[in-house]
């Protein structure tokens, strides 16, 4: 059995710590050099959708994009885990009927909006949750699209052995420096999620920030992926979000995105730099305060937009009637 | 740095372990002997909600529930943290109403029903929350019963320093073996919590579970109060939730109670038990896990009645599709 993780965030009530996330990061260059680490960064890990960059990158590579038009809004839904506002439900479904698809071909599932407002308002017209409301629809109609550009079934795109996942594999490998044969689960959205070393995922992700190194057409590819959800950050997540609000407060460029389980990932093109996270136990509100404390300390959140983001570097809890009592916070020793 | 508690609760994906729950737990006797643990049970821990019986306890030692006519369903649903279904709302309403309070002076804050459906039909009929809502309002119900026979202020019940939390916090130092001067956070419902070590927690569910070492007015509080939350295993908690259905599976007499946190105790008078656990990172669904092997590990899950909590003892996962995806189990070395 390996060594414990480190505390990485600590949940205080009245001074005492109340409760431990322990985690590890990788941050990397392009060339694969660690620029800070803790924690065991070779155990594989579930990326869930904090790879959806990476599981986009055949929709542009393949040709699939151009042929079917994609917009860089469409692009950057195919990368989110959208909150199923109007306009994600609206872009996802426009691409969906040019491919002369529709909801019914997402093997997603469907769930309710996982914006509390956007809920209310379908339940309140008597309307059911869609499959477009699930928060993956943008990357199963990029799938859709790659299905259609390959002449590929579109039923079972989301199988393993599907022309559209194998490519996936292949690119996902292909980046994070692995082996095309990748481990995997199966997410929630039915589409299956390769297990990585938490260094391969930045690695990944420090490729797509740092390009000169891959092929022309991949480099391509992964460089429009990521302007799209730099240019977007509503679409890849949504109101109140920490991706879309790190997003909106870090360097022009920069992409933040949160996986399933305390998954984080960002891509910082100035400097070169690609992150990743993971609290052992799965808590979201211990990976958002570090990636927020990660970018922090590489220099990325502006000086003029730090206000904004204030809650997610230290978050305050309040009771019920509203007083503070208590805070998450990052742990002393956390670097 | 104390050594990292051991991992007892798993999350799996594809065979793959995703996620790990770190914590400790103690099963002790009346007389403080332990019966089994795992982890550090010295760190103090905040009880939150699982401690409700012990924070009751002056409610009926002190001879107010008996002045106020206190009914085994009012004790229950002072010592529960409930859904906010009906027959908690109106439980709760009807003992404020005998103190001639209203719910404007509880101090606990309104939340929505914790139940899904509650909340919905509440929403439906236009209405808003109101603090007979709060998972706690039975518990301010009892204060407030306290609080009038001691003839103390009304206003101000909560804090500290009033006569009824004195009250609270001499019991429940008494009860777990600690200092008066309890450590405390301000919890959720503005309650003050003390924090305790998981042993004196543990402790004092024993002592409930066999009072003979207790001075017999304490002895006849704590039994009165056991045995009225194993007689109303709803209003403890309410439909579909761990601590009612664990009850309602076990063997008479047995109570089960969540903390926020990843907090559980029981109380097992055959054969005369306390359980206390926590769960490092505050995960609820690790803590659900734990406390069902726990129970079961000592004979208190009934056989007839073990197929009604399978997914206690394992939670499967299955995607928003329906499939089977992994399990929460737990781990291996969890002994």
């Amino acid at each position: 059995m390996s060594a414990a993780n480190p505390v990485l965030v600590e949940v205080l009530r009245g001074g005492i710590v109340e409760s431990r996330h322990r985690g590890a990061y990788a941050v990397v260059d392009g060339d694969g050099r660690l620029a800070a680490a803790a924690g065991d960064i070779e155990r594989p890990v579930f990326p869930r959708s904090s790879m959806k960059i990476l599981q986009a990158v055949p929709l542009v590579e393949s040709g699939a994009a151009d042929r079917f038009a994609c917009t860089a809004a469409e692009l950057a839904l195919a990368c989110a885990s959208h909150n199923g506002e109007e306009a994600h439900v609206a872009t996802a479904a426009g691409l969906l009927a040019r491919l002369g698809l529709g909801e019914g071909d997402l093997a997603c599932g469907a769930h309710a909006p996982s914006h509390g407002p956007a809920a209310k308002a379908l339940a309140a017209r008597g309307e059911a949750p869609c499959r477009l409301h699930n928060n993956c629809s943008g990357k199963h109609a990029g799938f859709l699209t790659v299905a259609r550009h390959l002449g590929a079934p579109v039923a079972g795109y989301e199988q393993r052995r599907h022309p559209v996942q194998q490519a996936v594999f292949e690119a996902v490998a292909g980046l994070a420096g692995q082996a095309a044969d990748l481990p995997y689960g199966i997410d929630g959205c039915a589409a299956p999620n390769p297990a990585l070393p938490l260094h391969g995922l930045a690695l990944a992700m420090a490729r797509i920030a740092a390009p000169a190194g891959l092929a022309p057409g991949r480099a391509a590819a992964v460089t429009r992926l990521r302007q799209a959800m730099a240019a977007h950050p509503f679409l890849v997540a949504g109101s109140g979000r920490a991706c879309t609000r790190l997003m909106q407060a870090a360097r022009p460029g920069t992409v933040v995105k949160v996986g399933a389980e305390g998954v984080f990932i960002a891509i910082a093109p100035d400097p070169g730099l690609g992150f990743a996270l993971k609290i052992d136990d799965g808590g979201t509100r211990a990976a958002e305060v570090l990636i927020a404390r990660l970018l922090d300390r590489f220099g990325l959140i502006r000086d003029d937009a730090r206000a904004t983001v204030a809650d997610l570097l230290t978050t305050p809890l309040a009771n019920w009637g509203g007083t503070p009592v208590g805070e998450i916070r990052i742990a002393p020793d956390w670097t």
